[in-house]
């Protein structure tokens, strides 16, 4: 069973995931019902506390809560008025005080939902903090992976991109590597975190290695600002080396998937030709984004107050 | 049978026009019970895409599905991540993947909306896109008119203002052209657009003559910044000329209604005493607004999948 | 029996107050619930008018209309086009022609949420306008103190800070002294407002002697930009005169409670360790306020339309 708070994907064993997964399941079932809803959730409220904004995943997250019937309500803070760490927590305390049965919490300092967690009765989700991790996403990429390909188990997955940097690669290489997938990551040297190999993955500094005998493929969106100077000489000089096109994608399976968490800097990381239709999967991952988002919440938010003890 | 999308009132046949009406009759009624909710759309999901912000039409927009027990997600994007049309279309497409029954889409420049409606599986709606067209805001003043004065047909209707920049010239000029009024435009010669004839509509540059006889007359919203330099020489001379006021009311009917899109630079385009009560018909137009919008999200998110094949 | 409005504590009757009190008892009795929604608004839509940005507030009013099962809609007019007052009426009443069941106003300047409800249909409940009152505040405060107390007459409340500006130190002074209470204000002499005896209150320069047998202490907010210079000559100063701390809470009864508005400097109005837990009530304000609309919405909202001749 899961814990009270979904904080990382490190976190999670291997049975608390299938269970989301498998959950998810049945939510993908009502999104595809004429109404698309279920009283689950009724009478519950979910908080979307957006300290950094995105507009897309709490889009995601409001259209989850609302198809379980819970009440959804927005707190996006301005950032003028939360300079110290401590008044968010005090906001965090002060939305606690009304009792909501979930806060989902971005925030663009890693470790923050953990912070806010250790405090509230609510349960707390993690919507992406920092460079840390983004759980949700990794577990909508291996609901994607999964119904594509029947399994996760055995894949090889390569992870293109700032590796260093970036909350979605390092929730997506332990929910792979959990569910027993080999991963591997591709990028410069300066975008490969020093510590990678523990993380039970193997690095590559070239793609034609990288995506040799590859099941899927996810490349990462590039902060185009880290693309001039220390990280790397130019975006030209990225996209040649490691952004995905069709005549790279050869090297991988016949039936590869490409993937990519949005938005696409087209051109950048994808070619124009890879970002719309197969193999990419990318509308599935966000169409999948909201049957996950769904399980997550009716997992934490739809318990009963007695089982919480 | 109207179409999958509301993109423009140039699209729509009579017939469609009247159905839009007819079924926006059933939700006034709806409007004056005392429990305003029907359930007709429950389960159902609206997105308000506003590329340009407008909370009034938002607003509409939102009650109106709210009162057809619809899931309203807003959804505004920030103008900084959104530079390139591409980007647009990746945003349309992300939210079209969580399945929503309809997409509510304003954008500064004409033509997107049909853009993102091409790309679409969801009905969309143009909620005003540049100096294009802005359809719900000519049906609602249709159905306003039909109120007060039991029909459209045979009536003199004179638009006064901007009409080469004005969205909600072009669609009241269609709309009700459509329905068998005798439509007249008034304004400086800069701001009548060199195409006026083929539209159907007489052009006037005096107001006594342009008034004579109108059952109804519309004043625009003046763009202020407009007003100085190219297209009129002063905001005063403009109010001198064409700011409407009881004097130059009288060319007009006994019974003339006057109209106005809202919101109103009071001394500008309508003198002070006309812009509240009657012959004002202002707030029945915003009334009317919900149960328009009603009406149109009734007709293309209430369909059933089969029947969209 | 209330008016229709929520303006004031000022207007209010002893028993008006005591009916809001009562009622959030019902209200509180809901939020301990496993489903904290009933249906007594359901189809009935609520706006938030928020001319000034209060994310706090408009959560709280949003939460209380949701487990009411009313439709809220959130409307925060952009700064830039509310210059004029003339716009913010009509702002207001083209809201009131979408046949709103409640209209929550909060803006910076006192005075406005009666001039709206003077031009609205649907009832107004002001969230707070200037220096003015922010009754729903106090009436929470009240609610706090009497579960706390068991009553309200006969209590001794010190209230603390810049009591010349602030609409929660006269909301609660009107509060407090109309249900019996002795209220007593404690701040430098430039934030005492000059007919503060008209008021009923006793002013004192210094803690030791306001705090003297305070069964409740409430702590102000102070807004950091009037401390330097013209009120008070610095924070270190401020906070070492007036905030309060464990020492000076020794001149208060054993058992006081310390109460705050939010949200708090820590170590200015109040020392850390008095901001988080007993004596401190304040989380029990922010779940009390939740009550507390609740109430004035059913009381305001949930009349029916025959009732209001």
């Amino acid at each position: 069973m899961m814990g009270t708070d979904l904080l990382a994907i490190e976190d999670l064993s291997r049975e608390d995931i299938e269970l989301v997964l498998e959950t998810a399941g049945h939510m993908q079932e009502v999104g595809r019902r004429d109404v698309k809803k279920v009283p689950t959730l009724r009478g519950r409220t979910i908080i979307n506390l957006f300290f950094e904004s995105s507009t897309r995943t709490r889009t995601s997250f409001e259209i989850a809560g609302k198809r379980l019937s819970a009440d959804v309500v927005n707190f996006s803070p301005s950032s003028s008025s939360l300079k110290k760490s401590e008044s968010i927590l005090d906001t965090a305390k002060t939305l606690d005080a009304m009792d909501p049965d979930a806060v989902v919490v971005r925030h663009a300092v890693a470790g923050v939902p953990k912070r806010i967690a250790d405090e509230l009765a609510a349960p707390v989700i993690n919507a992406g903090d920092g460079a840390h991790e983004h759980p949700t996403q990794a577990l909508l990429d291996l609901l994607t992976v999964k119904e594509r390909k029947g399994r996760i188990d055995g894949l090889t997955v390569t992870i293109i991109g700032d590796i260093a940097h970036s909350r979605v690669a390092r929730s997506n290489i332990y929910g792979f590597t959990k569910l027993g997938a080999e991963v591997r990551v591709a990028a410069p040297p300066t975008m490969i975190p020093a510590n990678v190999d523990c993380l039970g993955v193997k690095a590559f500094g070239s793609l034609r290695e990288a995506l040799d005998g590859a099941d899927v493929v996810m490349a990462l969106r590039i902060q185009m600002e880290r693309l001039t100077g220390a990280y790397f000489p130019s975006v030209r000089e990225y996209s040649g080396t490691f952004g995905l096109d069709r005549a790279k994608l050869r090297f991988a399976k016949d039936d590869v998937i490409v993937m990519h968490p949005g938005p696409v800097n087209r051109g950048v990381e994808l070619a124009h030709d890879l970002a719309d239709g197969r193999p990419s999967v990318i509308l599935d991952q966000v169409r999948n984004g909201v049957a996950i988002r769904m399980a997550v919440l009716y997992l934490l938010a739809g318990r009963r107050p007695e089982s919480e003890a």
